[in-house]
């Protein structure tokens, strides 16, 4: 018998079926200063324990998107493994802050099937969920990906394609209980500009940019336990190993400080295309564009949705060509929910 | 008076001696992060604080092979900074959990010696233990080393080569108090596979790779505040920096996840043998084989005596050549005890 | 209006002008960690916490220098984002030790402004505090650098340079509460030369060397969330990544342990200049020579004051040519004041 991991193919799934994924893993203040070493990250209330206190939340939580690579890399043996393409996410939301000492696992239900008209592929959609040991449910999305089959003659499925939101509204976000923003100190945060400084349409070069290399991605990659062998094995690749797509979500939000340091906390994950591949030696690059704005119900707290796209070249604020392809220089095009000061 | 520290020579070994290793250490949260952002390690029991508790223990405790490396690199500048090779390893044990917040320290009894017949080196046979805080062994194995002679004139000690067993009986090896499998979780585990599940003889293919970077085992080696220059000084070694052997143990141990899920805690080291060195840029795979088999009076918990090999290439299961030399590709041959629920 | 930070030029300074430097930061054993991966660093009283008890203090502290980096970092975007050098330290003091929990903020005075003949650039003086949750201030500092104009037509301001102390007097010195060498561990310190054992003009080398990577240095830079483009992005400097230098003073300060294990802390900056800029590739050495020593009112110690050479090639104990200019391989020369066992 067999005693490694071949992963799942596409005829492997059936609608509704739960997949438990292994290895829960506790993050500590170890996790939050790597992803501090690892990505240029200063958003106040990520970094400083007084800060978040002020905002209303016992202590400083780890990173959303540190909490989002810690769920996404436990789906990847059971979602991912034999995985052409992630093609893309949907109804993302943080519903519980993830602070040192906490315990996560995860579990992907699958929602939608569909076989390509080739016979070799097929799209998988998963909604996995993220949960501490009170088996709170800490954030949740919807990812589809592109899989291979294995056995060519396994029967299509039936074609189930899910309902999706193009983007969650604003009633749909959760905020952590107790956050409040009426105190907020803008000296301490690093910027003065307040939710209603921003406009909708309006658009943000971040200008720093991280010329990234092998050590720091494959660092980052398993720091989140996951295990796809593009990012780490060049016998596999020799091309070049491909890094991980989340390093570039990271490396993007970091960067997106230099404009937009008081859009403290990510809520909710609208959608996001990994545009082209990312290598070491690329300097990645981000720029933001507002895509709406929303009040909310939170003492101080507003909401902004935003387009960040992070680039390994060309200029800021391009993104597709004339076909509406991305342009080979755009390695993500994300869109997200955040809050902000009013 | 010179101030820097030279290093021991081999006449200034003598048996019986004891050798207080300097800079106690305090490890954390933090060095368990950097464990696992510097290896792929998935085993459950260290990744989880709830899964840890599951398994009787009151949390997750540091990786033993991290424990083995801080407790190793304190040895380095009073056993090895003059060794022109790292022989053997036999007898060792984990005798005690490291918990974050532990301080280690460790010390060495000289054992053996015998001088070359060259007149120029000799081999050092030393006992090692580390110790927590509350003067309990937590570790101990028996290391060999060839070390170069300063004064040739010296006259040779007196030839003592220690009865050493080749493996450690199941009888010999230690449990943490309360560990217990019997509520083991399988699925959180990653794997199926139990105790009852592997044969002698069985080999397993790791399948997965990492191929290594430079700052990726300097910041492995540091950390265990491994002094030896050979890792870290291009200009005193201008053909490539040695990879510490402790990274690819540690690496092949992870590797070996996909396949050995189960096989949680190292309790015993039979021996192993640095085949090859590594250097940065190649590709560390592992297969393992199944050389014994022993039940523990611990409830729900069995031992596997497993060898795994770590290589820089070549089909997996190949070992030596028809002179019983290791292969070329071969880099590590590792004999060692786990446990694994039955 | 634009929304990312220009940071400030020359004509936006003024005489008296206080700084608040943005985002807090909560230090942990996640950063005592990777200082320890990314340096060499051995000094027992921030490795163990048994030993820093035994010490007097309560446990082991974030290294000085770590300490200096986070305050140092914050300082960036207000005062060296358009530096062109950075010219000079002075007056450097550790007021108390941060340990692991403590949040850290900074503020900067302007002291001193006096613009270039060339019109187009000025030097500023800045005093440095960094500050714990208490408001205590655990460190201070005065910098200089020589920053840009934007507005060339902007007036030259009044010329003030402040009066610095070529060197502290160890009456300035702060050691912490309770601190005590009486019962130091020589043989767990690794070295046994106490204060006695050091002469005025003595000089050592250090011997050991580190070849440095890029990963490593802009991890070290990110985890003090220093935002200087020159150390990240490629495309902004395609000659090279300049790394830190206070990357270098740390590589330095952890290679001196050997033969300086016992300068357990340094207390005391009295200046210093990077004097040639350090690449990935280099291999950073260091040497020490002893400028000064005194007595102290604190059981059992002793303090030293110390000129840390730190090189990448050349030999030892070379520093300036005949027309009194650093030699090209000399990387960094520092004054600071440490405290030993007597």
């Amino acid at each position: 018998m067999a005693k490694t991991n071949p992963g799942r193919f596409f005829e492997d799934y059936s609608i509704g079926q739960v997949l438990h994924h292994a290895v829960p893993r506790t993050v500590t203040n170890g996790e939050r200063a790597l992803y501090h070493a690892l990505y240029p990250a200063r958003h106040a209330l990520y970094s400083s324990d007084e800060f978040a206190r002020n905002c209303g939340l016992p202590q400083s939580p780890i990173d959303d998107l540190a909490a989002f690579h810690v769920v996404f890399g436990k789906t990847v043996p059971d979602v991912s493994q034999n995985a052409v393409a992630n093609l893309g996410y949907a109804e993302g939301r943080w519903l519980k802050p993830v602070y040192p000492g906490d315990t996560l696992r995860a579990e992907s239900e699958v929602i939608g099937l569909k076989q390509n008209s080739n016979g070799k592929t097929g799209v998988v959609w998963v909604r996995t969920r993220g949960l501490n040991q009170h088996n709170e449910v800490v954030i949740e999305y919807v990812r589809w990906v592109m899989v291979r089959k294995s056995d060519l003659d396994a029967p299509a499925p039936e074609t189930v394609v899910p309902e999706l939101k193009k983007a969650l509204d604003v009633k749909d976000l959760i905020a952590p209980e107790g956050l409040d923003f009426t105190q907020y100190d803008f000296a301490q945060a690093g910027e003065a500009h307040r939710w209603g400084d921003y406009e909708i349409g309006e658009t943000i070069d971040h200008v720093d940019g991280v010329t990234v290399e092998e050590a720091e991605h494959m660092l980052a990659t398993r720091l989140w336990q996951n295990t796809a062998k593009v990012h780490f094995d060049l016998t596999f690749r020799p091309e070049g190993r491909l890094i991980y797509g989340g390093h570039v979500i990271s490396m993007a939000r970091t960067l997106s400080f230099n404009g937009l340091a008081n859009a403290q906390m990510i809520v909710g994950l609208n959608g996001g295309a990994h545009a082209n591949p990312c290598f070491a030696g690329d300097t990645i690059k981000a720029w933001s564009e507002v895509l709406d704005k929303a009040e909310t119900a939170i003492p101080g707290v507003g909401a902004v949705r935003l387009r960040m796209v992070a680039t390994k070249g060309g200029a800021p604020f391009e993104l597709k060509n004339e076909d509406g392809r991305y342009l080979p220089n755009v390695l993500l095009d994300l869109d997200y929910w955040a809050l902000m000061p009013i």
